[in-house]
């Protein structure tokens, strides 16, 4: 079974209320290291065969027009993980 | 300066009401490839100096206890990606 993975994250213009609570809590809860947070959303589409080039062309447009919102969000990949699956199987 | 990804998925027993509304919107939209979705966050922590092993290991941790909810969500994977926001900048 194969495995597509899409990453989504808000374009670094757009003020991300989610990462900003992140970052707010993070200090509370001892984490001083890091200065800033951005949340996006990573998706996991399964293919029941191979991962082929067409099939990774239709991920890469599901991607662009019903996985994020090309207003606000970038793709930031969409990348065959289908060895991860693998591995966890073998 | 230095990034950390986190990734978080909901555990595979869990019921994902997000990933089966994209599995049921894409073959309405022609994408019928794809059998199944899930859909989980990706966090990018940004850090001021270099990610060191240590500023990892407190990603780590805040991965397990502020970024995901140990009894419905795994944390896919904590990765140095300081060199992407390198290649970014180049």
């Amino acid at each position: 079974m194969g495995r597509v993975v899409v990453e989504v994250m808000p374009k670094p213009e757009i003020l991300d209320p989610q990462g900003k609570a992140v970052v707010g809590a993070l200090p509370r809860l001892g984490f001083t290291q890091f200065s800033g947070v951005r949340q996006g959303k990573r998706f996991e589409l399964e293919v029941d065969g191979e991962v082929t080039p067409e099939i990774l062309a239709a991920a890469r447009e599901a991607a662009t027009t019903l996985l994020s919102n090309p207003v606000i969000e970038d793709v930031v990949s969409v990348t065959d993980a289908s060895a991860e699956v693998a591995a966890v199987n073998a």
